[in-house]
């Protein structure tokens, strides 16, 4: 982890967006003004939708930009770039421009999420870093989303920390995945920073380090009456670990009138078990003790154990939502899409590639989101020229971009903006919402989406098109191949 | 990223291990001294061994464990902890001891990589980020290790920040994929922190900053005429980005006679283009030109790449690396493997679980490995009890744990212990080596392996036999299920 060096993070760059500042530097561009978008190509898991997050660690970011006496003294020592580049960079400065959709929005592929309006070397500097953020945690809250949802209202706990790819993977991935909709996170430190409500009651070491499994139990019990969950799956869930619970409930609990209590399944087939484990405890008369599971759970196979009958109340999902095991990329990327002469006047920029779906939408856009105005509902997204602006009083007939024969007219529609300005000139203009908001935000916005949009598998594909003067440039651009 | 917040990283732990150490305070059971394991279960990928690494990480926070009052202050917040427990926090201080294998040591299923005996608390404190650390670094030198030997002594570089799963993954993941092979990083942070090289040239952002493509090249030969390697896939590869590359270099470089230089492929058919390409830049004269390739590269790409005769000198390795995308979970675990009276007297632990793959291997044990005296290859691991010695003077016959009929005699061989002291009494006793030497010592180690046991598709199972004492010891607790 980076913290304990106490490390300056503007140097978590790649290290060509250096070598590309001192050429623009060289060549007299370093004030020219770039604009570049942050999209995503693909939806994880072949899913609808995205949910966007990671802006405010990008917030945070943009605002302790500063080159430090060591790291200008390691650039010098490469050899590579000219004292006036160093001089520049030990004054370096955000000045520019960041536009975002606020975190939980769900997003779709191809459309901006970040938009950055800045001086060439500014810009290009922040490529790394907002990338990493913003891929890391989208991929997270759009995993945490999926299993959330799959688990149909059960509670869902981010289990995952000792399985993250790093100590901000852990950290910063239990907000994502609390963004998502998960109810708290194994890790202390989430919480501490986040405020992501952190849990958590024992491990097996706790089972073996006492005589016998019962003496555990009844330890915890003492320990923690109001909130005992025992894991019963050290020795032999049925045999053991059950009946033990009961009677540690029994000795330490039922005395104190207490009724509340869980056990936790860490193994062994979850289905059959916690169906056992419920009749177990129900004769018992423990029917208010919840059945957590946990043991490389995800969305599939927390469907499947709910098809089956599964007695489970709450899911405790570890390495696979953590690293979104399934599909561990969130393919977002930044590219130019403007440029601005001194004058104010814009040139849109396109990226031709042969691989299609890697070309670029060019220009300065703003994005709209459509919902109907009867049911509340997403209708469509659609992007425009950023001086465009959209009359949602009367009709408009939108097209599919790759197959513009393909046309729908929306009526009795609201149309939002959903590109918020975050910086301007530098300085921050945005409020950050508290985590909460953020996740009851992102709840509220997923039940925009159809059900069609949602479906896990083969979802329907949400309209993302563009307007026709967007269209056209992009057509112009591709045809001149420049 | 954390490190920007001043976060204190004892508290990145797993919310049981505050649970579970209060509960060891209440019960007397503080000072009770415990063994832990940390092992794997099964290669990523289906590969032969894994590459160990994260060491060093887990000294540096060994070293910095400390409960800072805001630490205190939010735990007593919770309303879950005595104030005893609170004070025992307050003066908290690793004092057990460490053993692990050094950092780019080949390692396999079920073997402790780290052993820590120290006090119930502590232990159990260690366990997510050591955890962390660990998983993350050996999943991604272990892929990197793949993707080295698949490029068959061409250069691989780690390209993925933007893609990885938060800023510690980027940075420690380049440390980490260094140690595995790789030749250097696209990150400057881990440059500057780590010393793993870090270079990079031009995005296409740089092609479409200029006028026209060829303008853009032209001034970047200036900036750089003794490193330019040109992206030349930003219009077409082969009628514009080839043709204009060779230009340029025409044009600025041999005037300088300069002869080394480089383009890089991005996207397309990588082993067509990076055919015409090298037949292009030969017929001009520009033989010492180099071929760089990226765009979603692993393992099985590049050995096909090269299989069809492509001609790539130097692999751009992104998400697939950094991420360890084919399988991004290293499956480390922690588990309690002993306890030790205040006499001395060690008692064996074991976990049973419905899962046989996730029982543990008892008690405190050393770590051997046999190498053939004439060969030098690794013949077999072998664990044995903490006070066993292994007699390499003669013959040794070892077995199967699993199917004990499997027997095989070992002579001629040499008999090492992988296992080194870390921290004894918490105190620091191992000199960290340097990360070049760890490579070395990285890339010395693989090659004692087989190549059967190197093959990256059903590669042969080494052996990791136990000692008949330590058999017996787990074979009694099993049986007896406690």
């Amino acid at each position: 982890m980076l913290n304990d060096r106490n490390v300056n993070l503007t140097m978590l760059c790649d290290f060509y967006e250096l070598t590309m500042g001192n050429g623009y530097l060289a060549a007299g561009m370093e004030d020219k003004i770039t604009y570049f978008d942050l999209f995503f190509r693909t939806v994880p898991d072949g899913g609808g939708f995205a949910i966007a997050a990671g802006l405010e660690q990008i917030i945070d970011y943009v605002q302790s930009l500063r080159f430090e006496p060591e790291d200008i003294a390691y650039l010098r020592g490469r050899g590579l770039f000219t004292e006036d580049f160093l001089k520049y960079l030990e004054n370096f400065k955000f000045t520019g421009d960041i536009w975002a959709v606020p975190e939980g929005t769900p997003v779709f592929p191809r459309e901006p999420l970040v938009v950055v309006r800045a001086p060439a070397i500014q810009a290009q500097l922040l490529e790394t870093y907002m990338l990493c953020m913003v891929n890391h945690e989208s991929l997270i809250a759009t995993k945490a989303s999926r299993i959330v949802r799959a688990a149909k209202g059960r509670t869902v706990l981010e289990f995952g920390s000792r399985r993250a790819q790093g100590g901000d993977a852990a950290v910063v991935g239990a907000r994502a995945a609390y963004i998502g909709g998960c109810a708290g996170t194994a890790c202390a430190l989430s919480d501490q920073m986040y405020g992501v409500p952190a849990g958590g009651t024992m491990a097996h070491a706790w089972v073996q380090m006492f005589d016998t499994e019962l003496d555990a139990f009844r330890a915890y019990c003492r320990t923690y009456p109001t909130a005992a969950t025992l894991l019963v799956d050290t020795y032999n869930t049925l045999q053991s670990g059950v009946p033990n619970a009961i009677r540690a409930f029994d000795e330490v609990l039922k005395p104190l009138g207490i009724k509340k209590c869980g056990i936790r399944l860490d193994s062994g087939d979850l289905a059959y078990l916690s169906r056992k484990a419920r009749q177990m405890l129900d004769e018992a008369g423990w029917t208010e003790c919840t059945i957590t599971c946990s043991n490389a759970l995800d969305e599939y196979l927390i469907r499947d154990l709910l098809g089956q009958g599964a007695c489970i109340d709450c899911f405790g999902v570890g390495e696979r939502l953590i690293t979104a095991r399934s599909e561990p990329v969130f393919g977002g990327v930044y590219k130019l899409v403007a440029v601005e002469d001194p004058s104010g006047a814009i040139t849109p920029k396109i990226k031709i590639s042969e691989n299609v779906g890697k070309i670029t939408i060019p220009h300065f856009k703003k994005l709209w989101r459509f919902y109907a105005r009867d049911t509340g509902k997403a209708l469509a997204d659609y992007l425009t020229l950023w001086d465009e602006t959209v009359d949602d009083s009367g009709t408009l007939e939108i097209f599919d971009p790759e197959a513009t024969w393909k046309r729908k007219t929306v009526y009795d529609f609201e149309a939002r903006e959903l590109l918020r300005p975050i910086f301007l000139g530098g300085r921050l203009v945005y409020e950050k919402p508290a985590l909460g908001q953020i996740r009851d935000y992102c709840a509220a916005q997923t039940d925009t989406l159809w059900d069609e949009v949602r479906r896990f598998e083969n979802p329907h594909r949400y309209y993302v098109d563009l307007s026709q003067k967007l269209w056209d440039i992009k057509n112009d651009l591709l045809h001149a191949k420049k």
